[in-house]
């Protein structure tokens, strides 16, 4: 599909362009291993990643003041460790292990997608993870943004209209001339819903085995692609 | 000198990245020679930049709401053509020459010092120049930033502290491992004023012949450079 009025692409950026269970998993595998911690770290992983939205409503819903992602996961990771067993880390082995999702890899696809769309289109990402953890995860996998955006430039966190109107605001461009591309349907619902087109990409493997999505592509999206580089192809870059 | 602590380098841009007046001056004959207008595109240069600093002072004075660059720009723009002869421009034609400033050449140094120092340090822009300007002359000239940030995103323009605090509040760094690297002394000086190490690289003709600045370095800057690569080698990247 031809999408010729489109100047932008946001992209989100846990699931979508990065592989986030399989980092801290292998991140806390390295750690267990070095400390003989006995722990399920894809349990583990699932239960971090499953604050991640009430948190962020914590914030939204105001029972939390403007808080990053950083601080966020590190109120988890406080939690968890002890519930797994791994209380006695450092405060340095632990303030290692919740930067594990500023090290996380890009899907085998994403750098050569990307690559190919920075050519023809700006690339942002467009994430709930602060500032700081974005830079480090570009610069760690080689993902090339020509501007990282965040949802800590607006102080809320997606699904808020706030966090969309990032991108068009701040590159001067009309809503209609910004896709955002995403794993998860609801994210792109709420950005069409704000005006931008949309770009689906489903990354069947994002969540791990215990947590099913909706893979089947509502009908409205602009594009549906199976990886970035067929997303590429799709966008004619 | 080395400067380990360092892990972030802020940089002005006009004057210090790009060559602003060349910039003005190619763009301006191009478009004067296709109009077969007689203007004095040297004079026409230094005369939108001389608004620079009032129309920055008016919104930082409360005369004018918070307001882009690229706003300020065409103010000016449009008050500088009809001084110089050149008031029949078309709309699209107008448009056109006021985001010159989005397609300045960077000085012949830049990118390859940009590119050794990419491999040490994290690189961000730190203009007072809009988000959607930094964004196109980063793809026009290969600016290889790791992150983008504008004074756009405090609402305030430079030597507002606000703008320096940006860097070190976003990336997550205490100031002290933050450099300002800049052509104005006075941008050094600010940044200095809030906590930041300070990089000069003086630019010889950043403003033309006809603007005259103090080149002799300040003795207490921490690294004085003659370009982005003697820049780069003396920071040991």
């Amino acid at each position: 599909m031809s999408v010729p009025a489109v100047k932008a692409l946001a992209f989100d950026v846990f699931g979508t362009v990065v592989d986030w269970r399989g980092g801290i998993i292998r991140e806390g595998t390295a750690l267990g291993a070095a400390k003989v911690l006995d722990v399920d770290w894809g349990r583990f992983a699932d239960a971090w990643r499953a604050q991640y939205r009430p948190n962020m409503d914590r914030v939204m819903s105001g029972d939390l003041p403007w808080t990053r992602l950083d601080e966020l996961h590190r109120m988890t990771l406080d939690k968890l460790l002890p519930e797994f067993g791994a209380g006695g880390l450092t405060e340095a082995e632990k303030v290692h292990l919740n930067t594990a999702w500023h090290r996380l890899e890009p899907w085998p696809d994403a750098v050569e997608g990307l690559a190919r769309l920075r050519q023809r289109y700006t690339l942002v990402s467009l994430s709930n993870a602060n500032v700081a953890l974005l830079v480090d995860m570009a610069k760690y996998g080689g993902l090339p943004w020509d501007c990282v955006l965040s949802a800590e430039f607006a102080h809320a966190y997606k699904p808020d209209p706030r966090v969309y109107h990032l991108v068009g605001d701040l590159l001067d461009l009309p809503r209609a001339q910004v896709m955002m591309v995403a794993a998860h349907q609801g994210d792109l619902h709420a950005a069409r819903g704000e005006g931008l087109r949309t770009g689906f990409v489903p990354r069947p493997q994002a969540d791990g085995p215990h947590r099913p999505r909706d893979l089947t592509p509502d009908p409205s999206f602009d594009v549906v692609a199976t990886d970035f580089v067929d997303f590429a192809e799709q966008m004619g870059a």
